[in-house]
């Protein structure tokens, strides 16, 4: 039964049977599609959900900053990848790492592989950071000339380790079915095959690291990969639902938040849970304006699944703007606490100082 | 001269001189406009920075928690309201708190009133929440059979002590001007007027406690106020200047990034800045389309104020993606660090740990 009496103000709920599902289905996954699963960490930061992985079997991880690698390092994982372009104003943090660990980090650019090189005391690993479609950042797969210059640069190194390639396919998130998914992620390991074949006569061995969790919840077909690096798909959320890539059951995550004011004449409650708690990620509602999350009511065992008919509208620093439908509307009073499944899991994790199980045991982060 | 060669990730700078000056500025406007200056401390959250306050005379504040209002009181603060729909979840604290210091809460509702005082051990201050034109939560201000049932409400109290209305005229956030910012402060204390008037005969001594940045920083008639709770001001950021709050030169906060890589070809670079540094707060760029920040470089005193030839035009979790006008872009260096001055300063505030100084002193917050 779920424990709510002792809620006095927003706290993040997980539903540790739902996330071990999770982690248990993608690393079932994994293996059954033959690559390796290195899951991202950036979207729980935490070491007692990272313990999670681990008693499913899980050795490597994926982090998005050096401080958060130290973080884990410190909990006893050996093997970590920065999915991040190395930040090269950290060389004392990635040397006292890369000492200690297996650790490995991305380059965008040739000159950024000879300024690692010359500020290393040890050996890391490089992936160097392919744009399979995304365009935010990485190598453009079909630019030789830069690829070239890589792997000269590289074949002059003596502590940087030349590991493989490495991609995030986050065009994905603009997908809104399985399979506008599936195109996105042929497209993209299409891609990461072209690269790999360019290199493939200097460094037959290249690793090829892909991940983002709307592919790697929808698709089947890893060909050429090595290894597989979803985070969000740990807790899901109100985006990964939209886009296909989970149901609503699957979602293990949702913050309980207080009702503090009423407004029937206008078909919302307010509550405490705004901008600081959600975050201000948002998928787009129906009428083309911002949702930050769908609101439920909690039951016996948790939260109901919620259906989109009550959602936050609108949020500032403390204040979340509630539309409901008539009949939550008519239920709910002042004091009573609904649960927000957030638009975005890795945003609202990281802004909640805690999270909470079901039981009211408090599960740390970084 | 800025102290830039320790940064290794990204730190939110805050230019002191300008933050005292800001302080200085608002705390003799409110004494030329004759009232009482309750800085609203939710922007800062640090008890260092509430210390510059206390310097400048202030000596009753704003927060929008009681989490916020706990930490305060145990830096020796005794007199705060907090401006958020009281959490009748939170009466343990509320007790708590109210026991030790002069603690003024909100309620939209004549019910919380009851409740509240049902709840309590010790008196604490209760203010009215109107609704003067914002439409996030309060009372409708021509709502007189609420009005008079929250009298006769507060008449039956004994604890709960009825000190006055408060509202905070977020609409001037719509604003574009100063004159449209008159004229949303002018109909906000309008509105004000008319409650403390249908309340006057019973209560002839109410409190009027308005404030946002927009109206505090540029209306100079406060007629029928008596108290102000500006918060933003202190430090300033890119929605103020746009809604002509403020200038560049005034804005007291810019968050320093890395560069961690450069794409020319399509005029950006890559800076480790995210959504969980900067926020997904936005204003509107010249496109329609949202700019996370404005981006400068750093002189020898500080940052230059930036002119919107660079912005953040796209945030992930540790990525920005700015786009930058040529000049900026072939001076950049992957490496090099840039400053941001963020769309929203509140929340960029709350998700950066800590404040740095220009000569690299760092500065707690809650």
């Amino acid at each position: 039964m779920v424990k709510l009496d002792d809620i006095q103000r927003p706290a993040l709920l997980v539903n540790e049977d739902q996330v071990r599902r999770n982690i248990q289905w993608m690393a079932e996954k994994a293996e059954r599609c033959g690559v390796r699963f290195r899951p991202h960490f950036k979207t729980h930061q935490s070491r007692e959900i990272g313990q999670w992985f681990r008693e499913a079997g899980v050795k490597a991880i994926t982090v998005s900053s050096l401080t958060m690698a130290r973080y884990f390092v410190e909990d006893g994982w050996d093997d970590i990848t920065v999915a991040f372009p190395v930040n090269l104003r950290e060389m004392d943090l990635i040397n006292d790492l890369a000492g200690r660990i297996q650790l490995n980090v991305l380059a965008v650019h040739p000159e950024t592989v000879a300024a690692l090189e010359s500020g290393l005391r040890t050996s890391v690993g490089l992936f160097i950071k392919v744009d399979s479609g995304y365009h935010r950042t990485g190598v453009d797969p079909d630019d030789h000339t830069v690829m070239e210059r890589f792997a000269e640069e590289l074949a002059a190194c003596r502590r940087v380790r030349f590991r493989g390639l490495l991609t995030h396919a986050g065009h994905s998130y603009k997908a809104r079915s399985k399979d506008q998914i599936q195109a996105v992620h042929r497209q993209s390991l299409a891609a990461m095959a072209r690269v790999k074949d360019a290199l493939a006569s200097r460094y037959p061995d290249l690793q090829v690291s892909v991940g983002d969790t709307p592919t790697c919840s929808v698709a089947e077909d890893f060909s050429g990969v090595d290894e597989i690096r979803p985070g969000a798909f740990v807790f899901y959320d109100l985006t990964q639902f939209r886009i296909g890539a989970c149901t609503m059951e699957e979602v293990a995550m949702a913050a309980a938040c207080p009702v503090v004011a009423r407004h029937p004449d206008r078909g919302e409650v307010v509550i405490y849970g705004g901008a600081v708690h959600l975050s201000k990620d948002a998928v787009e509602g129906p009428d083309g304006k911002p949702v930050y999350g769908w609101v439920a009511e909690f039951a016996e065992d948790g939260w109901k699944a919620p259906t989109g008919c009550c959602s936050v509208t609108a949020v500032s620093q403390e204040h979340g703007i509630v539309r409901a439908c008539p009949e939550h509307l008519e239920r709910l009073r002042v004091g009573d606490l609904v649960a927000v499944v957030p638009a975005h899991c890795c945003l609202t994790a990281n802004l909640m100082g805690a999270y909470q199980t079901l039981d009211g045991r408090v599960i740390s982060r970084l």
